[in-house]
């Protein structure tokens, strides 16, 4: 696309909430100032991509979804220093915040009191709408863009933007690492991330799966130990084991059952919102000083750090690259949970409208 | 009583659950080699009293309740080292734990994975039932014996050794302390603790209760604000500001509106246990990374730093002294939240059965 005006570019969106996807084109913003513009080469399909075009959740329509984009910076604006053209970068989940609250100022940008400005279905602080990563090109603000270190190959690196700063922020925020016992509650995008990170950071790894179905898959990724949740001894088993469970499904969870598995002083961190509101024991958290918790994808900083991180440990995600004609059976075989463990848009596969 | 033999000594006890207290005796075991014989002074009438004598709870019968106990040393054995005739000391929930457990070794009997045993209601390791405060004699084990500094009056300092802990415990634990804005819900027994403390600890302190009835109080306990919640506007106007809610409340309570005062990395720990499973959003953890845990009392080199700190800040407990034969009135008064803020027992009123 030409950097000096704004451009119609090729994309998939959903028309309204439900529907499936379909070819389109979408404007994106002339290069301003501090702007980036990123050619993107491929896109991650996230569990949100599929909630959002589907119900909504406070979304706008016609919706572009995409926040795991890897890509190539094309130009830039006169005002940016950081980047410059061939750059290899990503973009996550956010392209904008107020930058003044004491969240931004911390680096918290996810919890921008504000309200950070998502990547899709959301308005930019000009007051348009924003379109994500399913599409060939985006303009963002560098101080969202991500630098991808060499090591990593695009295809790979793009579910990091937002699966690997996902559980890369709560792994090292409550420090796992050598001598932690680390359980992951489910192997999907999100889980064989964690699994590979954890394992990185020289923690003690475990799995916790419905069934033992992943468990060759599991060790591959780093896993020392693989339990099925739908075994009822798995809870006897491993009673007061763990440092620090992260859980990464976001259906109801039995919060006092694998609270249960936290020794003292443990730690349950989710990732997910369930439909409704859990069912908690408050005795599960006050025998033994337990903690529950959330954690939401992470900072920009935190995110630099991550690949970073990821670059000097050969970490990428396990994908399956797709065609854009292919994104509607994608977001079948997710919901199926039939995908070793992303899968990516090639966006040189998305034709013009 | 006599240090060499078994004696009965006069004690109030609840023959079963649900019946009044009544005079009566009960045996104390002769005084073994590690064990001290105290001559109690006072003892403080806790929640748990009340709920144990009335529901059971899994304790055995006849009840003598009572763990906040202040005394004097009489006796000791002959492989006591710590203490000798003449020593304040007190007594608090636990009398003894298996010792051998992590937990214990490191220092959190409470959390011991055997099971402490509890000062009355359970079963000692010797196989007889423990007995508690409510009485005029006690032998405990050396090592659940706690000095009480000469600062703090034998009334005043009953009550620490469950309540002080309790608040104690989580206040240190989380850091309360100059700069850190901490909220106290629930202006009772374990309340006015938890302003003392968070007062002298140096942290912001407010009071959230239901109504203002307690507010000239509360700023005299130490309390910088005071908010009723009773009043919807309580939380707008507080939206975010707290690093930390104490809350000493057992009623069931509005999880996501109290998780919606905490500022990020905020914690609210809960220290009673509601008669029923509390219904949490997830989303009011993971927006903002919050904290929901729990406390349970302290560990016994815990409490002895807690007496050590309220030695050198000046705090006792604000207490109202009764005699023997007015606890059963006083169980109905904390029932109607009519005492400020603890009943403390004069053991000297004990009559022989």
């Amino acid at each position: 696309m030409n950097a000096q005006t704004a451009t119609s570019i090729p994309a998939y969106a959903a028309p309204t909430a439900g529907a499936p996807l379909e070819r389109t084109t979408i404007p994106r913003r002339p290069v301003g100032e501090h702007d980036v513009l990123v050619e993107i080469k491929y896109t991650g399909i996230c569990h949100t991509d599929i909630a959002r075009a589907r119900y909504g959740l406070g979304a706008t329509f016609p919706m572009v979804p995409g926040h795991e984009i890897a890509g190539v910076v094309t130009a830039v604006g006169p005002g940016v220093t950081e980047y410059r053209p061939g750059d290899r970068v990503g973009v996550g989940c956010m392209v904008d915040s107020c930058r003044r609250c004491d969240n931004c100022r911390d680096g918290y940008q996810q919890f921008c009191v504000n309200g950070a400005v998502e990547t899709y279905g959301s308005t930019g602080r000009d007051g348009e709408p924003t379109y994500g990563g399913y599409s060939t090109h985006i303009v963002v603000d560098q101080d969202f863009v991500l630098r991808i270190p060499d090591g990593i190959p695009l295809d790979e690196a793009a579910p990091l933007l937002c699966a690997g700063v996902t559980l890369y922020s709560p792994l090292t925020h409550w420090k796992a690492g050598p001598g932690k016992k680390v359980a992951i509650v489910g192997l999907g995008g999100l889980g064989h991330m964690g699994v590979k990170i954890a394992h990185a950071l020289g923690a003690e790894v475990t799995v916790l799966s419905r069934t033992l179905n992943k468990k060759d898959d599991a060790e591959r990724l780093g896993a020392d130990h693989f339990h099925a949740t739908s075994d009822p001894a798995t809870f006897t088993q491993l009673a007061g084991t763990f440092d620090l469970i992260v859980n990464t499904v976001s259906a109801e969870l039995d919060l006092d059952a694998y609270l249960s598995l936290l020794g003292r002083d443990g730690t349950l961190v989710n990732l997910g919102v369930p439909p409704g509101p859990s069912s908690l024991n408050m005795f599960s958290l006050i025998g033994g000083r337990k903690t529950l918790t959330g954690s939401l994808i992470g900072g920009i900083a935190e995110t630099r750090d991550m690949l970073d991180f990821c670059a000097a440990h050969g970490l990428g995600s396990d994908v399956e690259v797709i065609s854009g004609e292919r994104i509607n059976e994608a977001y079948e075989r997710v919901l199926a949970a039939d995908v070793r463990y992303r899968f990516v848009i090639d966006a040189s596969t998305i034709p013009a409208a």
